[in-house]
This record gives C-alpha cells, sequence and structure tokens, in this order.
C-alpha cells in the first residue's frame, strides 16, 4: 500500500450508491474520504441524507453543544478539494465532463455511470439518446467487472458495469465459449430488481403504495442495459450474439437475481457446466458458485455475487443463475474491488462478505 | 338460471384457494355453499382458520349466548352431504378417488389439483411420480381455462389448471399459430409467483423470516407445470413446442406475472402483434388486453387476467406478458368461471373484477 | 329506496380514498356515479389512475377503434354537472367552498376532509392553523361515525371522522362512561397505521426505498387527530378526558390499529369488559367484537372494524384494541355507510364485508 | 487484551441471534470462534442455516473436490470443547443447566436467555411457569444492560437482558428519577417489533401469508418482558412503578421500536428534557440521541441503539422513543458488548455501528 491512505471524494453521495461508497470507504485502510458532494442535498447533514450514518450533532438546535459532523457540500469542479481517487456516482451525462477534468488531473476516477462503458460512441449515442460528448476517451476507460475483464494495475479511468450487465455476465461468461453452446443461439436473460436499482429519486411508480404486493416487467424490449450485456458477450467471446433482456421491478429494497437461458447444440451433463463455472470462478474471491438456485437474500449487504447452473434437459439449455446486491456488486463494492485491484491490493480490502438478512 | 341455487359443497377449505372459493360461493346466486371440508382443521371455526370472514360466536367462551357460525368439516367421502357441485381444492393424488366418487353419484365436480388435467397417464406419471389411479378417467376431464378450451355446457367433469400454466398459456396462446411465429423454436417462460401459490403449509422456506427482501428461482429445469404448459400448446396448435419454464417466487402474498419470449422467424410490426392479442381476447370478459406492461397488483384480488405483448427488435423475439392473482384466475374464479359456463350461466357472475390494491 | 338511483358525483378521485369511492358507489345500487373529478390528473384516464378499474379502451392508440372508458374531470365548481349526492376526498381548506356551495343547492354532501369535523372554529384554528372560513356552518354538520353518533335520517351535511379517530373512538367509546373506569385519568392511544393513511402524495418519507423493513413514529405530541379524538370523547361522555396519542407509520398498504390503554378506578373482570364491549356493539354490523387481537390484515379490503378488549391485572387498566381498513371503515366506506344511514337506506349496502386477504 | 484471542463457542447457533453472533465473533480480534452448536440442526453445513455466510464446500456432491467449512454441531455438554467464553442463545430452561455446568469449569458466560435476567426465583415462577433450577444462582449474574448497569469488569456471568425490556428501560431510564416525572404514575409502553424477534421456528402465525400486510398487539396483558421491565425500574430507581406494555408484530424482519408514554408531575420545557436524555446519553458510544423520532431502520443491522423524548403539552406527559435491532442491540451485540466490558476491552471492538438499509 503506499504512504498513508489515499485522499478520496466521493460526488453523488444522496443517492443509494452514494451512501455505500461513503460505508464502504470510512472503513476501507486504503483511503482517506474527506469530502462527500452532492448537489441536491448540499448543505444537509449526512445524518439526515442517510440517517444508518447518524452523528452527533446539536449545534442547530443547541448552539451551546459542541458537535462536529459531516455535510454534504457541492459538487461543482471548482468547489472540489485537491484528491487522489474521486468516486462518481452521478447520473449519466452529467458525471463525463467532471471525470474528464479530474482524470486530466491525474486523479483515479472510478465512475459508476454509463458515461464510459461503451467503446463505441454510435452504441452510446443509440442507448442513451444523444451524441457522446468525449467519443475519443471511450476506448482508454477500463470496463471494470474484475472477474470477467481483469482490471489493469496501474490503470486510473475505470467505468463501473451497470447492475443488470454485471449480473447477467457473471452468469453467463462461464458458458459463452463452450463447445456445447449454441453460439449463434439467442439467450434470454429475465431479471428482478429490487426499488433501489431505479436510484433515489421521487416517482409516482417508486412510492411504496405502489410497489408493494406487486411485480412488473418494464423497459420492454427496449432497457439500456441490453446494448451493455451485448458489449460485454462481444467482448468475452467474440460473438456478436442476441440477447432478449426483460427487468422486473419486485418490492425489495436490494437485491437483483438474473435467471439466463442458454441454448446448447450438444447434450451435456448438468454436472458438467457446474464444473465449468466452478473452474472459472475458482480464483475469484467475490463470486461464490452454488449448487442451489442462489436467493438474492443471501446476498443483501453483501460485496458477493452467487452463481449456480442448471440444465433443462427437456428442451436441452442451461439455465444459467446469479444473484448480487444491485447496490454493492452491482454498483458501490464493485467499484472499490476495481480500485483496489487498479491499486494493486487486495481485491477485497474493506469489503463487506457476509450478507446482512435476515 | 335453475330453480333456486345448487348445493354445493367445497373440500380443501382450510387453504388459501378454498378460502377463496368460500368467499365468491357465498355471493353467487347460484350456488349454495352448504358444507365446507377440511380435514387438517375440521371441527375449528371458519373465524379462526380464515378471519377475514369473522363471524360473531360467543358460546365457546360465554355459554350463555347464542352464536351461530360456520365450522370446518370432515372431508371423508362418508361424512359428505348430498350435492350438487363439488369443488376440491385438495392435494394431487388425494383429490383424485372424491372426484370419481362424486362424480359417479351425478354431482358436478370442478377439481382444482392436478388429477384430472392431463389427458396421458404416462406424462402424469413422469410429472407427479406415481402412476395415475384412474388412467381411464383422464379423456373425459375438461381442461378448464376457458379462454383457450371452452367449457361445453352440461359437462361435468373440470379440471382446472395450474396458476402458472393459466398465466404462460394466456400469454402466448394468440401467437402460437401465427405465421410470423418460429414454431420450431424454444419458449422461455419466466414467472414470478407470490408465496400463496406454494399453498397454505408450514415450511421453513415460506416463513416471513426467509421470504422477506428476497428473490429466488426455484424448481429450475423440473417444475410440474411445465409438462402442463406443453400440453395446453400441444392442445391448442398441435405442435410440441418446448418451453423452459423458470418459476421465481417473490414476498407478495398473491399475484403471478408470465414473461414470455417467443422467437419469431419474420420481422412484424409490434402493433400488429398487439391487434392478433387484442383480437384474440375481443370476446373474453376476463381478460384485459393493456398496452404497458401489466402488475400483478392491478389484478390482485381479482378475476381478470391482463395480458400485454412487446417486440424486442433487437433479437427480433416476441415478449408476451400476463398478470392474474393465482389464487383467483389461477385458481379460484377460474374454477368459478368454469362451472358458470358448464351450467349454462354468464361466465363471470359472482365474480369480482376490480383488484382490491392499493 | 327512492326512484331510481340517485346522480352522484365523486370530487377528489385520484387519491386512495377517491378510488375506493369509486369501487363502492360502482356497484350499490343506490347511486349512480356519473362524474369523477381530480383536479390534478383532469383528462387521465381512470385505467392509468387506478388500474385496478382498468376498463378498455384503445383509440388513444388505435384510433380506429371505438372505446369507452373514463376519465377524471376537473374538479372546479362551474364544471360540475348537477347532482343529488357529492362525496369529496379533498384536501381540508379545499374542500370546505366546494361544500358549501354544493350544499346550498341542495345536495346531500360527503365530506371526508377535516373541515366540518369540529363544531368549535377554535378547536379548528388551533389544529389547522388557520380560521375556519365558516365558522357559522360548524354545528350543522353531523360528525358521522355512525356506531357512535347515530346519522339522522335526511341529514344532508354529514363529515366523516379521520381514521385514526374512527379506530381510537371505537375501542375506547364502551367504556368512557363506565363506573368501573377512572374517568380523570389520561388514556393513551398508541396507533400503526399503513402508508395510505398518508394519502397518495410525492414525499420522500413514503418511497419504498424508505418506508419498507421499518417502523417510525411521527407527529409526536402534537397530531392533528388528537384533538379530534378529544372533541369525540366530550360528545360521548361529557368528560375532557387527556388523551396522549401517538401514531405509528408502518410498511403496509393499508390497515390500521389502536391500543388504547385506559385507567380503571376498580378491580374489574376482564370478562365484564368483554361483555360491555359485547352489548355495545351487539346491534352494529360494522363492527366485530372478537376475543384475540385483532389484525389489520383481517379487515383489509372490508368496511368491518374489529374491536376487542384486555384487562392488564398488574397495572389495573384496560388495554381496548381496534382494527380498521384505513380507506374504507377509516374513510370511504364509512362515507358510504353514514350516507345509507342519511338516505334511509340499509346501513351495510354496497359495502364489502369480507377481508381481502391473504 | 490478553495474548491471544479467547477460545470461544456459540450455543444455539442455528437460531437468527445464533447467526448475528457468528458473524460478530468472527470478525471481532479477542475471540476466537471454534465450535458452534445447534442441536436441531446438528450436522448440517452453516451454509445452508445460515446462507448469508456461504462458505465454499464441494465434497458433499463432488467428492473429488477438496473442500473447507463449518458444520454445527451437539451442544450436549460432553461435547462441547474447552472454552474461555461461551455465548449463549438458548432457549430458557434449556439454558440454565448448561450455563451452570460451563461457569463452574470458569468459563465466562454470556447467556441471551431469560434464565438469569431476575433476581427474585419468584418472579421467574411467575413469569415463566415453574420453579427455577437454580435459585441461588440468581443473585449471581449481572442483568447486561450495560448504559444502565455499568458491566464490572472481571464479571464472568452475564445475563443478557430481552429485547423489549432493552427498548423500553433505554428510553425511559433518563427520566425515572427526574423532579418532573410522577413517581406513583402508571407508564404505558407499546412497541413494535419485526418477525426475528419471536425467534426462527416454524409457526402458522409467522408465515408469510400470516404476517404481510397486517399488524397486531399480541400478548396483551401478559407479555413476559413486563415483569422484567418492572425489574429494570426497581433496579434503577427503587420504585415500583407500574407498566403496561404492549407489544405489536408488523411485518419487517428486524427492527424494534419503543414509545413509552411517561406522566409528569410538573410542566416542564421539552428542550431541558431533551438535554437531559442527551446528559445521561453522553459517554454512550452505542446509544444516540436524536432530535426526531427514531426509525428503526436507521439502527437495522447496528449495534447503536437511538433513543429521543418529546412532550405532549396537551397532555403533559413524555413521549420517550427508542429504536433498536432486535437482534443486536435487543440480543447479540449487547452480548458482545457486555463481554468487551466484562473483559476491560473497548466497548464497541467488533461490533458494526453503521445500520445497512436501505
Amino acid at each position: 500500500m503506499t504512504e498513508g491512505p489515499l485522499k478520496t471524494i466521493v460526488l453523488g453521495a444522496s443517492g443509494y450508491a452514494g451512501g455505500e461508497l461513503i460505508k464502504i470507504l470510512d472503513r476501507h485502510p486504503g483511503f482517506n474520504l474527506k469530502f462527500i458532494g452532492a448537489n441536491q442535498k448540499k448543505g444537509e447533514r449526512l445524518s439526515f441524507v442517510h440517517p444508518q450514518f447518524w452523528e452527533p450533532y446539536l449545534t442547530d438546535i443547541h448552539p451551546q453543544l459542541q458537535g462536529g459532523t459531516r455535510r454534504l457540500e457541492s459538487s461543482d469542479l471548482d468547489k472540489l478539494p485537491d484528491c487522489e481517487v474521486a468516486l462518481l456516482a452521478l447520473p449519466h451525462t452529467a458525471s463525463a465532463p467532471i471525470a474528464i477534468a479530474l482524470a486530466e488531473k491525474g486523479t483515479m476516477v472510478i465512475d459508476l455511470s454509463a458515461d464510459f462503458r461503451f467503446d463505441d460512441p454510435e452504441i452510446y449515442q443509440n442507448t442513451y439518446g444523444s451524441p457522446h460528448l468525449y467519443p475519443d476517451q471511450l476506448g482508454e476507460w477500463h470496463y471494470a467487472l474484475p472477474e470477467l475483464f481483469p482490471v489493469p494495475k496501474g490503470h486510473k479511468k475505470l467505468a463501473i458495469p451497470g447492475c443488470y450487465p454485471t449480473a447477467v455476465l457473471l452468469a453467463m461468461a462461464p458458458f459463452l465459449q463452450k463447445d456445447y453452446v449454441e453460439d449463434s443461439g439467442t439467450i434470454v436473460a429475465d431479471c428482478m430488481s429490487g426499488v433501489t436499482g431505479a436510484g433515489r429519486k421521487l416517482a409516482e411508480n417508486l412510492m411504496f403504495g405502489a410497489i408493494a404486493e406487486g411485480v412488473q416487467a418494464y423497459g420492454v424490449g427496449g432497457h439500456r442495459h441490453r446494448p451493455e450485456i451485448e458489449m460485454g458477450i462481444s467482448k468475452l467471446s467474440g460473438f456478436s450474439t442476441k440477447v432478449v433482456f426483460t427487468p422486473h421491478l419486485i418490492p425489495i429494497q436490494r437485491g437483483l437475481t438474473a435467471t439466463v437461458t442458454i441454448p446448447l447444440k450438444e447434450e451435456i451433463h448438468e454436472k458438467d457446466a457446474f464444473f465449468d463455472l466452478f473452474d472459472f470462478y475458482k480464483e475469484a474471491p467475490l463470486v461464490e458458485v452454488v449448487e442451489v438456485p442462489p436467493q438474492s437474500r443471501w446476498v443483501s449487504g453483501s460485496g458477493r455475487a452467487m452463481v449456480a447452473v442448471f440444465r433443462d434437459p427437456n428442451a436441452n439449455t442451461l439455465i444459467a443463475l446469479s444473484a448480487i446486491d444491485n447496490l454493492l456488486k452491482g454498483a458501490a463494492s464493485q467499484a472499490v474491488q476495481a480500485a483496489n485491484l487498479a491499486l494493486g491490493w487486495n481485491e477485497t480490502t474493506g469489503l463487506e462478505l457476509i450478507g446482512n438478512l435476515p
């Protein structure tokens, strides 16, 4: 590790992923989190925005008492302190200019938005609806799903994958280049996500009274994570496999599962697929291969993914399953995992492995 | 309608579907529900087994007060009163002998178990693990998913489909014989169900502390409803299309959605598929064609199904969606709907159409 | 019943209570619901605002198809059709002028807001923070909690109680004038409510991600329903008993329970209190006296209340309990129950008695 | 700290509190958890009993692979290894003999059951229904609610309080001896708890389908934690104040709040009560005084309690509020906090302070 922890900032700290980043970085020996920015809540106490962090502070109402507590600050570029590492949990398009400016100063930038996930500006534009502002930059950012795309040590521009691509790619990657897989076959990926996946925003469809006791598909036939999944497949295998991706919103706070149906061209034994899965992840400390369908509860609060595979003998397909915490392996902990690797540290430093349920 | 309501009994009344049957029959003008049987709870007050029905009764603790309330009674064959209609919400294999005995006496039998859903005893045996006790009976029972297999008036042996086959077949049926569908293609049906779909039983995996804030696939590659779905396809189209069916358990009490991915062989317009769907159900009072992904909340408490269809232009597939209340259109209300039709009554008599959420 | 159903309107129809009013009135033989107003959603299809009502309509996207469906309309006074009955589910202060204008035309007005619950304009002002605009009107409206304050036949100005006062007063009323109760004692009423009690509004603290897996007290020491509860006590008993009222928000959609601790001055037998409770409600078709602590689930979807009473022998207090559906007995069904009585009809006409859970 | 971590065992490890103990002890530098016992699940893999701990292990199904994972073992006394510290999360009456036997060998015993919470065997017998088997032991165990009853360094017999007494006593203790409190007044404590508070057991009333979307009081007038609360008051103040305690079960997994209404004899300013609360806990690292009603979500996953106080000016009472995680500050983390203090270590060593929601 370098001499002393690195001066670190988080922007977009008022959202769900922002809160998780603070929690991880506060206890990580390698980072010194000295600034938390969030334009929408600037000036507010961290305790009120993320009450799980509650910090004693009484001077607001009781000026005679001393207090010390953190507040969220402006994310404007000219207000940011010098730092060695910046983690950006900002909306797409808002993130890119700040990321570029910081990177130009030599800061290591870990960007959780979609702005630098694609190599190809045309795909970005087709997917996000407007031209990329920094098309020349796209090849320079590493798509940081570490188990599939090893993070080069020293790399300072990291683009963290979306939550759905993380889950889907972790489930399917071990099989993409197997002989027994129908490489021209269409893959169907149905995913279920908790509501924090939609971000922390006021929206009628995210109210408790609109979510509880229900389930719904959304973004059917056109979700933005589908091109990202196909890009991942292409990077991994060279194939331009088509994926039909349908996300579903379920009444849980955090948790995401992927059920990925993969056509086979040969009849194989289920256990052979299992061993291929096991071999693929045997060195991965944050992917657990399990023998039963993984539940999202088991990794809620954990930086681990769980994966499993089954074979449907009737239709001769694989059914590859994964479960992650959408805010951790799907966002914040994956960001820190990637940073750990880029910095040459232990992959799991600072990360919680054991889930928090029940 | 016949002269006077029909003498009716419900067996298996202590379960979730049993409770829904009582609720529907109590208010249905054509039925006189005179007996509710449930061996596991026999002798118990209905008020304690299904507290939503709470009926005043004080003589237990206050013998000086008069009271009148219903109790659950033995389901043993020799204890049953004479009746014109019997609705059986019993476990499979337990249901068949009672169903046969009642049917032989001329009773109309509506069986909600799996015992008479299949035509072919071999498929039954492969699916449920033991030989069918009445193989000669199998062709005599009508698979009563009324929108797809019209119920013959006067038919007195009705087998009610499973909840998943109902949802999956309603979503896919309109497209099975379309020219634009790849009839040799594998169909992927991923479903999400609330916990009441598993029945009302004591099981570790159905405890609140094992279900809340989670989601899981189960029965992967081998669920019993897959052969039933394929039987429905075969009846409808003559095709032996393969279906990969993966159910998921989500933390809601009632509600079931199906997401069915259907390969296309031609490029079609999404709206053409929509119109085909609309035409297919235009005379069906209990299937609503909607322009957005249907939510299970919208039909919770309702005897209606909602269906929708989208096209994924990237992979050229249809994504057909449906939502039902697993205890109603997936069980109890479908049973009464089928009975209404067999008796020559209005299809929706006695059924609630408007959901109860929020 | 009068000749033909009464021409009826609902204003505030986009909220949760508004939706329940539509559901009840649509099936009530005495009312002809001909207009549903909701300024915030005016012009929108009822199907989109309250999808449980889904009504087929395709002309929006498919103009060649005919359709017929309901839309929400302006609630402005000059846009309202003539009507014989108006049910107002509007915010307080917005409701009063419309209520007065309609009442002046001879319309029967059932107001679900707080605007006419109090007799005393000073208490209104202290509680709601601004002077009442129609102080002379206050004595003319009947506080329509029918089991406690019988609704006079022919009365055309009905103020429907708040959800918490309904639950708390139903639990405590039978005991208020009993000799064994300490009439100078402070009563503690702790209540738990589902989130629909807060209305259907966009608010950070009502998001799924802020409510699930939590519980919180709110309005501690100052909730607006406390003066209403004390007014009810005073009307019933003449006492100015103090009530400490603390509401709690719990992660359910609908349901409300009250736990009311009442000091005793004599030692009594628990069963004597039970019989007093039983006698008090023996003629009330919509209050069920139960021998166990009632669960809100049991009356979810029902117009019934459940009440129970226990004695704490250690502290010599009664613990009176009640459970209601906050949107029904706490709002919409109570409004129709009151209208039924004012119109001389059967108290329960059009109301659902059986709950909808599980 | 002593030389090397202490050899430690957990018994009752298959329950919810047992799982939390394992999680805490695994990362605590002072303990070496070498044995986890659970008779009901003995022989089972920890991964299956508490899947959040998932440990790679493949030899069951794939004997050619090496594996290492933990299994639950017999809790029988003669099977236990030598140890320096034992944490017992066993049912009451089952715990006492094991606790005594271990204590006699010099083991530090932290007992989470009710067996040694009372000083007076008569109260134990009245509360738990059978005579205490070791009445002479009762005075020797420390009631380890550390903020209220400081844990003596070196004490080796620690009885951990119940979850409800912890929450109620933390809320009320700062006020018990204040001049402005009516010391002969009855205190009302209404509490809401998540379902894990009932333990991990198969019971109809704890099924998801019996809990979701509901709330209920239980144990009304007779819960076993009431005498424990009154014992705590007596220890703290010498008063024999009566408490009316009503617990409620709500549909959350973990979390517990207490709403405690305390009669005043003088009119005081709310802020004076607040400062008294603040002063009382200013040295307590695990009790946070907050200015708003604390939500159970904020401490879910945390070893901290949150407390607040308000005054109802109408009835002149205090309303003291608290929120804890019933499995942590209400059980497992409080056990380790007490052990830390008894061992002379930092009070918060090994404990998570930051909650895990959303």
